[in-house]
């Protein structure tokens, strides 16, 4: 879906570039500033340094006067802001917002708009209202009550992943190296067999009065879910153990 | 639930107080440092900068020369790691791996360790396997897999977001006003009347040839839902509109 990040009179180029960077890693590359504090702020050093390789979201960013020019294309408007205005848009929290607005892949909702934006309000000032007014939901970002203090990247950084995250996500890196089997119960069972002997040999364990060893080791390979590979090793264990134990008593 | 935030090897004093600031805003503020590359980090001008009010979190933070020394009091170590290890802890994205971790509200997880550590590696190198495989899981955090770099206090706000969520999250902001009820059926149907009423007036309205104009607004009204309080400013238009047009008549 098309989704742009706007961006109402930014202060700090920093926050232009991390917020550059911040779409990029979640797979986002639309970026407008409505009447940032700097007109070059797109090629400052600052900007560049912490945008981090996302130059080409750089690139494509425009620099726009009103509000107005940024909206080509989109249909549904997200502000983000902390307090919720008189009359303005329902407050709501992003992912609840976002589940509603996509539905889910069993139901899909059955008017999806064809464009989102996200709006940003200045670092000091936040959004105006008549910018807020204009549109369809307000997200509040859910933080500490005491210290909602967000950085404007950050806040770009939540709302790209938890937006990613509500069209899909992107699945688990691959695993370096195959899931390995795990064991089943009856290796687990020999294995345990294998090491009551070794415990015994290396007088551990007294098979006169054994309490509840054996039980309690039961349990915890039974939590560590062992693989074939590890009862492989978990029985190496147990036969040095053994050849050890034999050699003591020659 | 104790939660510790470590970094390990960090380089900029920017991330350090990103960091804090990051944290905070999730409601959490025990940080520690493993061998930064600067031994003043805490107090360095750049640092307190980022924190933008997160001074507590720097106040209170340790550091410390290895790991072992940050780990006291912690049963669940969670790596954050771009690239899964062989013979390392499972890869997890940390949305599913807290829900399995915590369990849910109706069916909470029957053991849940008493604390909990995530720990972010330096921003060149990321984290040295052996610290990788102290862990019991890896997260992921699902970015594009054509642009991965996350910026580490980003990084550090993503986990403590989705933390926080798993937690249970804070509540919405108390609205500013108090919710208006909606308009029932009744209420829209006579405000349709009324407006039938002006449209035919004013001369937009046919009432020999109606087509579908009423439907049409009815279904409009419908979505949109109006309040009590909406209805009332559109059965004031309707009105305005009557009496203008009885005006013109005259």
């Amino acid at each position: 879906m098309k989704t742009r990040f706007i961006l109402i009179q930014t202060s700090h180029a920093g926050n232009v570039g991390g917020t550059a960077r911040a779409m990029k890693v979640m797979g986002f590359d639309d970026l407008v500033l409505v009447a940032p504090r700097w007109a070059n702020v797109l090629r400052r050093e600052e900007t560049i340094q912490r945008a981090s390789g996302a130059n080409d979201v750089l690139t494509k960013a425009r620099i726009v006067d009103t509000l107005d020019e940024a909206l080509d294309g989109i249909e549904h408007l997200c502000a983000t802001a902390m307090t919720p205005r008189d009359f303005g848009p329902p407050t709501r929290h992003p992912r609840e917002h976002f589940a509603a607005l996509l539905g889910t892949p069993e139901a899909p909702a059955s008017t999806r708009p064809g464009g989102v934006a996200f709006l940003f309000g200045s670092e000091r000032f936040g959004m105006r209202n008549e910018d807020v007014y204009r549109c369809h939901a307000c997200l509040s970002i859910p933080t500490d009550p005491q210290f909602g203090s967000l950085n404007l990247a950050a806040a770009v950084q939540l709302i790209a992943y938890d937006w990613r995250q509500a069209l899909g996500g992107y699945a688990l890196p691959p695993a370096s190296a195959p899931e390995r089997p795990l064991a089943d119960a009856k290796a687990l069972a020999g294995m345990l067999q294998h090491l009551e002997q070794a415990l015994v040999a290396v007088d551990f364990l007294d098979p006169e009065a054994p309490k509840k060893l054996m039980p309690r080791l039961n349990q915890l390979f039974n939590r560590a879910a062992p693989t074939e590979e590890e009862i492989h090793i978990l029985r190496g264990v147990a036969k040095a153990m053994l050849q050890t134990a034999a050699q003591a008593k020659r």
